[in-house]
């Protein structure tokens, strides 16, 4: 269970007085706002609050391209025209802050997107919860043979159990000396700044994230992608069906031309042109390496 | 009169249909929503949207410093303990999306400030509007004799007549080209995205820009002192009174920290503590240059 | 001939005199350290100095990987790797300052990519140079009747003729005015700050602009593109020579990656398995809107 | 010993071989460039490439200044002045690269500065090595009682024996247990993204992190401040010995007017003004706050 009792009241306390403003309101939004939800063992998202709409995003595009953009008859056909032709700037008007609980290693992934906002706990100024993520047994994965930062197959039997002792018990081991040090009982206590080196990297953290829509769907387009860690991937999943509801136009457009999408090298395009026009090519006739041709026969599906 | 018609029935619509929300609104905010403040001759500001308040602020620092910003024990405390220490993360946490119409020489500078989304009306695809920036008489100045980037005596008589008459003549010789141009009665007309580089730097622009509190300050700072072009700084006023509505303890430790404030060399200090000790320091004894010494000066108000 | 005799002998006196370092040297970057390329009629580009080569991308992408960048086994083929696979953060190792001279309206249209380090000459302290863009008789085109930001026919006859003649006269005479408003002769002048006011967009002023290599190629892919306009394309693409010989294999992998190659969607994915399959696909059975579909006929070269 | 032999033969190989270069050089960065200054007990920085020098700051801002500049005479004054009125483009001109190892919570501080470019180790392709912080016994500080984020008196005798025996056969233990979990002897071996959850916080990580001059200043007022972790602290001030050396006008420069500076609010000044004219003014008196009125008695010195 993610939440105190005394954040789930608060939480409570807050869905149950709307207040009117002149703002653009996100029904889809406002359906999600301070409800945490639940990621990995003891994870959460949860929307604290946005700013913009699917309007919003067309509003800043007619002001950009003024009576150009009545061609397109629609928002919709709009928000897609924009995103198609990599028009960041209308989609960096909506914004969203959310309250992000999460394991110090999925933290340390994430802050590398630099264009977003953080206020993280502080383990120097407070002191951490004894919560660490322990994978669900079906998440144990063996080091892939073939890909140096993927997974394998799943472990199995004394293995398995071995490993899920090892991350339990030195959790444990961890917390329990780090309050050993902290503590003034009888003795001075360790400096909280000092004592947080001894927490390993599946402690839970958490902070307040605020990012704009355009970044929001490149670290999605990353991060929700099956090539990203299990671990971070899962909040981007989490992230992306409150972005689906907030501004659907949008989500609609990045889940067409990003998300469902590939890019092709000009290497590529020729092949493919040359397919179409009847020919069979192969790895060797294509002028690609290996590599290549294989994440290439990935995307066309042969 | 800077709005149309139409952008004035599209205010006041906006205005009288409030709608529920689960958000932090802030009442002083909501106030200023979409409103136009005009700024010089043709110019305004109006506050599209906002995310956040003083809480919002609060709230986000005590995620970072969890307990330890218990000691303080209210919000504007808090918030003026954040702005003193140069902790700027929490003031992210608040963003506000402005609509401003402004000349071009002025957009020129603003847009130098680069941690900012900004959606620009294009005259690549549309037609910009017959509006030029003509000072004021008394706005009018002479190049400053001892500041290369400053403003001396108001101009008069004949000289003050020229400027004017050449200002407001060539503006208008200007756009009826530019519009001849682009014309396509009996001919093919120019290119928009060529006949645009007739028009002068006085000519209005318009864009929505947003901006969180952290890089408004900044902004404000540097543009609302009294060494910005006033043609500038009249915006970056125009916005401190919105700003001050909206987030009144965040604005109110600006004004004191920062606005209201001086940075003092190591040097100064030194001077400062043997004035304070009682000793007659002159710029001979200050190891300060003449201009540092000036500035000193200046700032202790002897 | 866009440098001064003096400009012109300060390059020569640079490129005299080398000096012993121990940072990474790339020799095809030293052959054009100093030396303005020119653009457009009084505009050039040059590189100042420059931070990093080919090895230095692979250097850093083997600190991030480790031995899992051992499987590439040559730095061509772990840039290109890199560049397939979007891993950006090894091109930012790269750095590049150059020396600009262009049209404002070019300038304004530059600057909105916001991930680099801009010095420009200031109209507010100094007075801009008599030089103006006047384009050649075949820039001169007319508004494209299908692209609203884009170019179709080139003027003719008259109208070519008047375009020209008003682009020149209002360019001298604004320039008259300006210095004419500037002078202090019998009479005060008018601040640097007000006058430059006057001058139309088609002035030339100039700037330092550094950037990381992985922001340089984004501005390129979108600067260089065939849609971009003529008059910042040229500096793309003179930009581009100089960069294919500073960091050639990255150069080379961004020119097969993306300059070439082509984003499609999910639905233009699921189009080329069908026509692979020997299915004929319109844009009836395609899903796609007609403008969807005519870029993407495009691609594929059908 | 911080480096490998394999690392230290790469260094003396890169230090013996000077190439020509038409660059600037500055050879008081020339002297670092590659060696690893060492840094807590198996950390270090060392240079690996920087660009631009004092001259490369002036040449910028005569650009952007034009004739204005030529007020001031020489290149320390104009730098001076430059950081005097927070023109910060110019030393944006500069750049350093630098390779850094340093423990994960000295990591996940320094990663908050977004404005720069890094390339971390990544757990996820490759093992890390066993080498962890271990403080001192003159670092290992109580928790300080006035200050929530503070160091307090030194501990002693038992505890702080304990201390160090937590801290030391934790870590073993940890990594023990990770490369139990890896090894692929008799089992499949845990996936190494998995693996290196069960590493705390006072393992080594290593990265390359390149930042101009002006962010890297403001990376160092915050922590070679005295308030900053002595653990990060002792990083930023290896740094500042470097960059002193390198660009010796602006460093200067840095430390008078930041470093050794002090920003005083609103408040403060009026305060100061009185005292200076002979009123003896104390907190009550001040309108500060008691927090306020302690700093400010500290930065006056009374």
């Amino acid at each position: 269970m993610p939440l105190t009792p005394e954040q789930a009241a608060e939480i409570d306390a807050l869905r149950a007085t709307p207040q009117p403003t002149l703002r653009a309101v996100a029904p889809g939004a406002e359906a999600h706002l301070y409800t945490a939800h639940p990621v990995l063992d003891h994870g959460f998202i949860r929307m604290v609050d946005y700013m913009g709409d699917d309007s919003a995003i067309c509003q800043a595009a007619r002001v950009s391209y003024g009576k150009g953009t009545k061609s397109v008859s629609n928002d919709e056909g709009l928000i897609r025209y924009l995103m198609r032709h990599w028009h960041s700037t209308p989609f960096e008007m909506c914004e969203i802050k959310l309250h992000v609980k999460l394991p110090v290693f999925v933290a340390r992934q994430w802050i590398r997107h630099r264009t977003a906002n953080v206020n993280e706990y502080s383990a120097r100024y407070s002191i951490l919860d004894r919560e660490f993520y322990i994978p669900q047994p079906d998440a144990l994965a063996a080091q892939s043979t073939t890909n140096n930062q993927g997974r394998g197959a799943v472990l199995t039997g004394r293995e398995a159990e071995r490993v899920l002792e090892i991350l339990k018990s030195d959790s444990d081991r961890a917390y329990d000396h780090y309050e050993e040090m902290l503590s003034e009982d009888g003795q001075q206590g360790l400096a909280r700044e000092l004592a947080r080196m001894n927490l390993p990297a599946n402690i839970y953290t958490q902070w307040y994230w605020k990012v704009d829509l355009h970044n929001l769907f490149h670290f999605l387009r990353l991060r929700a992608d099956a090539h990203a860690q299990m671990e971070i991937r899962v909040y981007a999943e989490a992230i992306c069906k409150v972005v689906a509801d907030w501004v659907p136009f949008a989500y609609g457009a990045f889940e067409d031309y990003r998300m469902g999408g590939a890019t092709l090298s000009a290497k590529a395009l020729d092949c493919l042109r040359r397919m179409l026009a009847g020919e069979a090519v192969t790895q060797e006739t294509s002028g690609m390496s290996k590599g290549e041709w294989r994440e290439f026969e990935g995307v066309i599906g042969s």
